[in-house]
């Protein structure tokens, strides 16, 4: 038996989270949001997915690539917690690990087998780039436990109201899912925990905007997109 | 960023499976059956699952040992569909896939922290030796999709009744929980999906004995436990 296993990536997903800062702390938070699973080569025949069209949902195995080369520590600061009480790492979903694996529930809209394979989900957590390692179909009388009990997170993030100023209105009108994306990513507000309220502005690069937004008391101001190079 | 990770294991699996042969082919369907997950150095720290209490079931990716040197097919032919028919491998939780990753539900019963830390799990389908790359907690807003749609998997598989030979009863009768472990392990026919009902015998070794038993047509008999060396 070894005691390293070298993984391979079997795909990469292409999403419209260019940077970590701004991606849903867990899947299903931004729901509408499409993302698609590229397989790669010599995994990305049709005969390798044959039956999964069938499924609902799936899991997805990934690395951690962006963060894996910062090593781990045996506790961390889950946002859950305000960012300021430490629990072991191994009590987190958080990305600095011991192996840097993710593991993600995605929904599964559709698979395209023209000159590969290409996944369509829904609900996906990645960052544009992530190496996918598995694919598991998700199995409810497996893989669901409604009434597990859980520490010191009690349900979904609260999410804020989102607001757009009055020159963005008109333009979203006309681009109902963009709006609809925006409203899922930033209601989560994507700042670190221990972020204060402030008229600072921040920037989340999603799709081809960076979408440009400010912290209020009670609610997000997205201020302006601006149009990526 | 690496196309390659090499992974170390952060803890290794004690359980009553001594061999793949007999290990349900779920997580939760020998719910009683009791394991443990040892964490090993540098992993093997209080610290690093502190707070993992709170939670009462956890994910566990842990790598197919046994069968990561034998590669991958496309496809394969899962017990659920009588060995019969093929179904691609990303389809399929099978074990010989391009990169050889478990994923399991288990329910967490307690943690042991005297002199390093142990884990006790309670539902594993991980044979004994079983190297564990990380543990993850079960949160159910973010992984419970209990209305998810299945493929050609319609629930669990089907239970049949577990009879005993009648010089095992008396024994069984001051032995309740191995006899419920055995019970929970037979029942499911842990035989290849396409083996036929004959009157061989087969052999599951569970704890300290080597469990002799028969398919019959309605039902399972349990011939003799013989314990191992």
């Amino acid at each position: 038996m070894s005691a390293s296993w070298p993984l391979q990536r079997i795909g990469v997903v292409h999403s419209p989270y260019a940077d970590k800062f701004g991606v849903p702390r867990q899947p299903g938070l931004a729901p509408t949001v499409e993302a698609t699973l590229e397989l790669l080569p010599p995994y990305n025949r049709p005969e390798a997915v044959r039956g999964l069209e069938g499924f609902s949902h799936l899991w997805l195995i990934f690395a951690f690539h962006q963060t894996a080369a910062a090593g781990w520590q045996p506790t961390v600061r889950p946002p859950r917690l305000g960012g300021n009480r430490r629990v072991g790492v191994f009590a987190t979903r958080a990305t600095h690990r011991p192996n840097p694996l993710g593991l993600s529930v995605v929904e599964l809209i559709g698979i395209d087998c023209q000159g590969g394979v290409r996944l369509r989900l829904r609900g996906a957590d990645l960052v544009d780039g992530t190496p996918v390692l598995d694919i598991k179909p998700y199995i409810p009388f497996v893989d669901s436990r409604p009434h597990a009990r859980t520490g010191f997170i009690d349900g979904p993030p609260p999410c804020l109201p989102v607001q757009f100023a009055p020159q963005l209105v008109e333009q979203l009108a006309e681009q109902p899912a963009l709006r609809q994306a925006i409203v899922e990513v930033l209601q989560q507000d994507p700042r670190p925990a221990y972020a204060a309220i402030s008229a600072r502005r921040y920037g989340v690069r999603l799709y081809q905007y960076d979408v440009r937004f400010e912290r209020c008391a009670e609610h997000i101001l997205v201020h302006e997109l601006v149009a990526l190079p």
